[in-house]
């Protein structure tokens, strides 16, 4: 443990270091549950007006800093502008459950890709039985493409999607289904991936069950840091089994945090950039290519501390 | 003005979008005096643990997200791990002043560079006279370098406090310290510009004075706004003027809010990292090079939502 082996010669002991930062956790929840409930109804009310403006989140989407931008083909920019009529995202198990699990609703209008009208995906926040690590779980979600043509995910999001059904507790057996999207997925580069193949995201393996075993865990390790008992580190190797097979969209938790926590809150502020930068459906394009230097859309009126 | 052009088929108003910022902004300050309340004696005393670590705050600075770390030079990095003994970093104005403005706290032992034992930056965060801008304002700090040879900054963090000692209200006057300033910087890439520069940055024009007046306008604004009433757009042209002329450190502001927000809240964690890395003094340009692709440095235990 190359850790405490750093900290041989001091009087610190690892479990005061991570004793800190449990309670660092705890506030960073609070502070989740407090910008909840003073925020609500500015959301509420934010929703309402802005279903007026058409076409406004795909104008936010389109101004969003690169973690997200980065992610949006100029395909699925195109299907976004035409069809895409309102977004939000929700903390789910709020009041009472874990501020950190996301809920995101997009609604669509009639178009030429799929049937669905409405696409959601949720994130839950889930520990392992160990208490020891804890990361977001989530479920393929299915679209009706109207052909495969029209299909942006190349096929990518049925095959995860019925793999899932196969066998939802990913138990790694060998199937044609998992033959078929391991093949796909090694023709397909990352960088070229539909932002739609998000919603195939599968993240970590927890179960509710363990999550509810993990939280009894996690309390008592807290417990023993508090007492000054050092704990060893967890196991690397298991982390890898944590994870599924084949995940097709391997930073859609990143995407997930970088879409509620950034693009959420500031979708005004990337909205009035859009128009001040005169943008409009015509040079849509040339402006993307313009944002693509790595650039973030500067806020309209103030840089926020 | 291109958004209200932009609104003109819709029943919203630029100034119900602008309404809904305020609020949302409201409740940012809010937020942030919340958190501040309730990680105060933390911070307390994590600073007490880890004062016990030696080069804890120079390796948390080697771990840093690439938004922190491309300032900071091997030199600097050198300079750091032999002499930073201390960091932190306050929310000075609180509780009763303004939430944003920061104060950063540097402690250093007997070192080759400089004599100062503490070097200390205040940004505080100030609005223009009209109410409808704002942003962080500086001083330049000086360093008293031991040598010309062992000056890190190559003599202009010198130039910019002769600067402002000479016209501190920045009125663009010729000067042959502003001359030579100026030469210094031509000839200097950004890209090589050494982390004590960020001493000299000097930020928006506002003085304490115009925030005062700032505040009252700003107030008056937004219940213009609650009222629905439109208000024209601030001259974009007025922008520059607002700025001092010689930057030497056009980022210092995001570079100040990337410490604030990321790296002192995370401290712990990038610590952590570095040790889990296997870093040891020996391999640390080592390990500099292996994180500059872009990628920031993983949490030890969880991702945090």
């Amino acid at each position: 443990m190359a850790l405490s082996a750093a900290l041989m010669d001091t009087p610190v002991k690892y479990s005061q270091l991570e004793d800190i930062n449990d309670d660092f956790e705890q506030i960073d929840l609070e502070i989740i549950r407090h910008q909840h409930k003073l925020s609500k109804d500015l959301y509420a009310k934010r929703q309402k007006l802005v279903a007026q403006i058409p076409n406004f989140w795909a104008l936010v989407f389109e101004q969003a800093p690169t973690d997200i931008d980065e992610y949006i083909q100029p395909s699925d920019s195109a299907l976004l502008l035409t069809a895409l009529t309102d977004m939000s995202v929700e903390r789910f198990e709020l009041p009472n459950g874990d501020p950190r699990s996301l809920l995101f609703r997009f609604e669509f209008s009639e178009n030429d890709h799929f049937e669905n009208k409405v696409l959601e995906k949720k994130f839950w926040w889930r520990r392992a039985r160990d208490g020891m690590d804890a990361g977001y779980v989530s479920e393929p979600v299915q679209i009706k493409w109207k052909s495969a043509e029209k299909d942006l995910t190349g096929g990518m999001l049925d095959l995860v999607h019925k793999n899932w059904v196969e066998d939802p507790a990913g138990e790694k057996k060998d199937s044609e289904t998992k033959k078929a999207l391991l093949e796909l997925m090694e023709k397909t580069p990352l960088g070229s991936i539909s932002f739609f193949t998000w919603f195939g995201f599968r993240g970590r393996k927890f179960t509710a069950e363990d999550d509810a075993i993990g939280a009894k865990a996690e309390e008592e390790l807290r417990k023993k840091r508090k007492a000054g008992e050092d704990i060893p580190d967890e196991d690397d190797e298991e982390l890898d089994e944590d994870e599924y097979e084949y995940e097709v969209f391997p930073t859609g938790d990143d995407l997930a945090v970088a879409i509620a926590e950034d693009l959420w809150p500031g979708a005004i502020q990337y909205f009035t950039t859009a128009q001040e930068d005169g943008m409009s459906d015509i040079d849509f394009e040339e402006s993307d290519e313009d944002m693509a230097d790595g650039e973030e859309a500067p806020p309209l009126k103030k840089v926020k501390a």
